[in-house]
Protein backbone atom coordinates (compact mmCIF):
# COMPACT_ATOMS: atom_id res chain seq x y z
CA UNK A 1 0.00 0.00 0.00
CA UNK A 2 1.18 3.53 -0.50
CA UNK A 3 0.58 6.30 1.48
CA UNK A 4 -1.87 9.00 0.30
CA UNK A 5 -2.87 7.05 -2.62
CA UNK A 6 -6.96 7.22 -3.23
CA UNK A 7 -6.93 3.65 -5.03
CA UNK A 8 -5.19 2.20 -2.28
CA UNK A 9 -7.54 3.68 0.21
CA UNK A 10 -9.90 2.16 -1.25
CA UNK A 11 -8.82 -0.99 -1.32
CA UNK A 12 -8.01 -1.32 2.11
CA UNK A 13 -11.63 0.54 3.14
CA UNK A 14 -10.47 3.92 4.67
CA UNK A 15 -12.54 5.34 1.51
CA UNK A 16 -16.07 4.38 0.28
CA UNK A 17 -16.76 3.23 -3.30
CA UNK A 18 -19.27 1.63 -4.32
CA UNK A 19 -18.08 -1.98 -5.04
CA UNK A 20 -18.88 -4.77 -7.68
CA UNK A 21 -16.42 -7.21 -7.23
CA UNK A 22 -13.52 -7.58 -4.67
CA UNK A 23 -11.28 -11.08 -4.55
CA UNK A 24 -7.88 -10.85 -2.58
CA UNK A 25 -5.74 -9.02 -5.45
CA UNK A 26 -8.63 -7.18 -7.36
CA UNK A 27 -10.57 -4.48 -6.46
CA UNK A 28 -13.74 -3.31 -9.04
CA UNK A 29 -16.15 -0.21 -8.44
CA UNK A 30 -18.17 2.13 -9.79
CA UNK A 31 -16.09 5.29 -11.80
CA UNK A 32 -17.57 8.39 -9.28
CA UNK A 33 -17.63 10.54 -12.17
CA UNK A 34 -19.44 8.31 -15.20
CA UNK A 35 -18.85 8.55 -18.59
CA UNK A 36 -21.32 5.77 -19.99
CA UNK A 37 -24.27 3.63 -18.45
CA UNK A 38 -22.19 1.35 -17.14
CA UNK A 39 -18.52 3.14 -15.83
CA UNK A 40 -16.64 0.81 -13.46
CA UNK A 41 -12.96 0.42 -12.58
CA UNK A 42 -11.08 -2.95 -12.02
CA UNK A 43 -7.89 -2.01 -9.72
CA UNK A 44 -5.12 -4.30 -8.50
CA UNK A 45 -5.01 -3.70 -4.88
CA UNK A 46 -1.37 -4.23 -5.04
CA UNK A 47 -0.14 -0.57 -5.81
CA UNK A 48 1.28 -0.25 -9.24
CA UNK A 49 1.89 2.79 -10.70
CA UNK A 50 0.66 2.59 -13.82
CA UNK A 51 0.89 0.22 -16.59
CA UNK A 52 4.53 1.07 -17.18
CA UNK A 53 5.60 -0.34 -14.24
CA UNK A 54 4.53 -3.62 -15.28
CA UNK A 55 6.71 -6.43 -15.14
CA UNK A 56 6.71 -10.56 -16.33
CA UNK A 57 6.08 -11.31 -12.93
CA UNK A 58 2.50 -9.25 -13.35
CA UNK A 59 1.33 -11.01 -16.11
CA UNK A 60 -0.76 -13.22 -14.10
CA UNK A 61 -2.62 -10.46 -12.39
CA UNK A 62 -2.93 -8.92 -15.49
CA UNK A 63 -4.51 -11.90 -16.93
CA UNK A 64 -7.29 -12.29 -14.55
CA UNK A 65 -8.57 -8.89 -14.58
CA UNK A 66 -8.83 -8.75 -18.48
CA UNK A 67 -10.71 -12.39 -18.00
CA UNK A 68 -12.56 -10.66 -15.50
CA UNK A 69 -13.62 -7.97 -17.49
CA UNK A 70 -16.63 -9.35 -19.93
CA UNK A 71 -18.20 -11.41 -16.41
CA UNK A 72 -18.76 -7.47 -14.20
CA UNK A 73 -19.58 -5.90 -18.16
CA UNK A 74 -22.61 -7.96 -18.27
CA UNK A 75 -23.29 -8.00 -14.67
CA UNK A 76 -23.49 -4.27 -14.56
CA UNK A 77 -25.67 -3.56 -17.67
CA UNK A 78 -23.75 -3.53 -20.35
CA UNK A 79 -25.78 -5.24 -23.58
CA UNK A 80 -24.63 -8.48 -24.86
CA UNK A 81 -21.82 -9.01 -28.22
CA UNK A 82 -22.36 -8.38 -30.59
CA UNK A 83 -24.81 -5.52 -30.37
CA UNK A 84 -23.76 -4.53 -27.42
CA UNK A 85 -20.47 -4.70 -26.01
CA UNK A 86 -18.37 -2.43 -24.07
CA UNK A 87 -14.89 -0.68 -24.14
CA UNK A 88 -12.04 -0.69 -21.95
CA UNK A 89 -9.31 1.90 -21.11
CA UNK A 90 -6.18 2.35 -19.52
CA UNK A 91 -4.74 5.53 -19.49
CA UNK A 92 -1.11 6.09 -18.62
CA UNK A 93 1.06 8.95 -17.79
CA UNK A 94 0.15 12.83 -18.88
CA UNK A 95 -0.13 11.89 -22.34
CA UNK A 96 -2.53 8.55 -21.79
CA UNK A 97 -4.78 11.13 -19.27
CA UNK A 98 -4.19 9.05 -16.39
CA UNK A 99 -5.68 10.68 -13.27
CA UNK A 100 -4.38 8.69 -10.40
CA UNK A 101 -1.88 7.07 -10.12
CA UNK A 102 -2.45 3.67 -9.43
CA UNK A 103 -3.26 1.37 -12.44
CA UNK A 104 -6.74 0.77 -12.82
CA UNK A 105 -8.46 -0.20 -16.27
CA UNK A 106 -12.07 1.31 -17.07
CA UNK A 107 -14.91 -0.17 -18.44
CA UNK A 108 -17.64 1.43 -20.51
CA UNK A 109 -21.00 0.12 -21.70
CA UNK A 110 -24.54 0.56 -22.06
CA UNK A 111 -26.58 2.41 -24.83
CA UNK A 112 -24.78 5.86 -26.23
CA UNK A 113 -23.95 8.59 -26.05
CA UNK A 114 -21.35 8.10 -24.04
CA UNK A 115 -19.41 11.55 -22.68
CA UNK A 116 -16.20 10.76 -24.73
CA UNK A 117 -16.93 8.71 -27.67
CA UNK B 1 -7.66 -19.57 -37.87
CA UNK B 2 -11.02 -18.13 -38.94
CA UNK B 3 -11.92 -17.93 -42.56
CA UNK B 4 -12.21 -14.42 -43.90
CA UNK B 5 -10.74 -12.82 -40.52
CA UNK B 6 -8.71 -9.58 -41.74
CA UNK B 7 -6.25 -10.27 -38.34
CA UNK B 8 -5.65 -14.19 -38.80
CA UNK B 9 -4.47 -13.41 -42.41
CA UNK B 10 -2.33 -11.23 -41.08
CA UNK B 11 -1.22 -12.82 -38.27
CA UNK B 12 -0.61 -15.75 -41.17
CA UNK B 13 1.33 -13.55 -43.08
CA UNK B 14 -1.26 -13.36 -45.65
CA UNK B 15 -1.75 -9.71 -45.60
CA UNK B 16 0.83 -7.69 -45.36
CA UNK B 17 0.86 -5.06 -42.39
CA UNK B 18 3.93 -3.01 -40.73
CA UNK B 19 4.93 -5.28 -37.79
CA UNK B 20 6.64 -4.12 -34.68
CA UNK B 21 6.67 -7.55 -32.60
CA UNK B 22 5.64 -11.22 -33.43
CA UNK B 23 6.06 -14.23 -31.30
CA UNK B 24 4.39 -17.71 -31.16
CA UNK B 25 1.54 -16.33 -29.59
CA UNK B 26 0.93 -12.47 -30.48
CA UNK B 27 1.75 -10.55 -33.40
CA UNK B 28 1.72 -6.40 -33.09
CA UNK B 29 1.68 -4.51 -36.02
CA UNK B 30 1.11 -0.50 -37.08
CA UNK B 31 -3.06 0.77 -37.01
CA UNK B 32 -3.55 1.25 -40.61
CA UNK B 33 -5.52 4.58 -39.89
CA UNK B 34 -3.36 5.89 -36.71
CA UNK B 35 -4.99 8.33 -34.73
CA UNK B 36 -1.92 9.52 -32.43
CA UNK B 37 1.62 9.96 -33.58
CA UNK B 38 2.62 6.27 -31.89
CA UNK B 39 -0.49 3.58 -32.95
CA UNK B 40 -0.02 0.16 -33.04
CA UNK B 41 -2.19 -3.00 -32.09
CA UNK B 42 -1.26 -6.17 -30.08
CA UNK B 43 -3.25 -9.38 -31.43
CA UNK B 44 -3.30 -13.02 -29.99
CA UNK B 45 -2.51 -15.27 -33.27
CA UNK B 46 -5.56 -17.47 -31.91
CA UNK B 47 -8.90 -16.26 -33.26
CA UNK B 48 -10.91 -14.78 -30.23
CA UNK B 49 -13.51 -12.85 -31.67
CA UNK B 50 -13.89 -10.72 -28.57
CA UNK B 51 -13.04 -9.66 -25.25
CA UNK B 52 -16.70 -11.02 -24.57
CA UNK B 53 -15.48 -14.42 -25.49
CA UNK B 54 -12.38 -14.43 -22.75
CA UNK B 55 -12.41 -17.36 -20.38
CA UNK B 56 -10.20 -17.96 -17.66
CA UNK B 57 -8.26 -20.28 -19.94
CA UNK B 58 -7.28 -16.92 -21.58
CA UNK B 59 -5.67 -15.35 -18.55
CA UNK B 60 -2.18 -16.42 -19.00
CA UNK B 61 -1.84 -14.90 -23.22
CA UNK B 62 -3.83 -11.18 -21.90
CA UNK B 63 -1.23 -11.18 -19.28
CA UNK B 64 1.54 -11.85 -21.35
CA UNK B 65 -0.09 -8.79 -23.97
CA UNK B 66 -0.51 -6.45 -21.27
CA UNK B 67 2.85 -6.65 -19.55
CA UNK B 68 4.00 -6.72 -23.21
CA UNK B 69 1.72 -2.80 -24.04
CA UNK B 70 4.81 -0.80 -21.85
CA UNK B 71 7.82 -1.99 -23.87
CA UNK B 72 6.43 -1.72 -27.34
CA UNK B 73 4.91 1.65 -26.60
CA UNK B 74 8.44 2.94 -25.84
CA UNK B 75 9.83 0.81 -28.49
CA UNK B 76 7.72 2.53 -30.74
CA UNK B 77 8.26 6.14 -29.80
CA UNK B 78 5.99 6.90 -26.59
CA UNK B 79 7.85 8.83 -24.74
CA UNK B 80 8.77 8.04 -20.52
CA UNK B 81 6.42 8.29 -18.09
CA UNK B 82 4.96 9.98 -16.63
CA UNK B 83 5.15 13.20 -18.57
CA UNK B 84 4.87 11.19 -21.48
CA UNK B 85 3.28 7.70 -21.66
CA UNK B 86 0.29 6.04 -23.98
CA UNK B 87 -3.63 4.64 -23.70
CA UNK B 88 -4.61 1.27 -24.25
CA UNK B 89 -7.77 0.70 -25.35
CA UNK B 90 -9.91 -2.30 -26.67
CA UNK B 91 -13.04 -2.39 -28.11
CA UNK B 92 -15.57 -5.17 -27.80
CA UNK B 93 -18.87 -5.41 -30.00
CA UNK B 94 -20.93 -2.37 -31.43
CA UNK B 95 -21.42 0.08 -28.56
CA UNK B 96 -17.73 -0.65 -27.85
CA UNK B 97 -16.86 0.36 -31.46
CA UNK B 98 -15.16 -2.78 -32.43
CA UNK B 99 -14.74 -2.81 -36.26
CA UNK B 100 -12.81 -5.90 -36.70
CA UNK B 101 -14.14 -9.10 -35.24
CA UNK B 102 -10.68 -10.41 -33.71
CA UNK B 103 -10.00 -9.16 -30.05
CA UNK B 104 -7.01 -6.74 -30.38
CA UNK B 105 -5.55 -4.02 -28.01
CA UNK B 106 -4.74 -0.39 -29.35
CA UNK B 107 -2.18 1.08 -28.27
CA UNK B 108 -1.72 5.08 -28.84
CA UNK B 109 1.53 7.43 -27.88
CA UNK B 110 3.46 10.34 -28.48
CA UNK B 111 2.42 13.68 -28.34
CA UNK B 112 -1.25 15.64 -28.09
CA UNK B 113 -3.19 15.98 -29.90
CA UNK B 114 -4.61 12.48 -31.33
CA UNK B 115 -7.74 12.29 -33.55
CA UNK B 116 -9.85 11.08 -30.72
CA UNK B 117 -8.83 12.63 -27.58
Amino acid sequence: MSADCLFCKIAAGEIPARRVYEDDDIIAFHDINPSAPVHFLIVPKMHIASMAQLEEKHAALMGRIMTLVPRLALEQGSQPYPEGGFRVIINTGAHGGQEVPHLHVHVLGGAHPWKHE
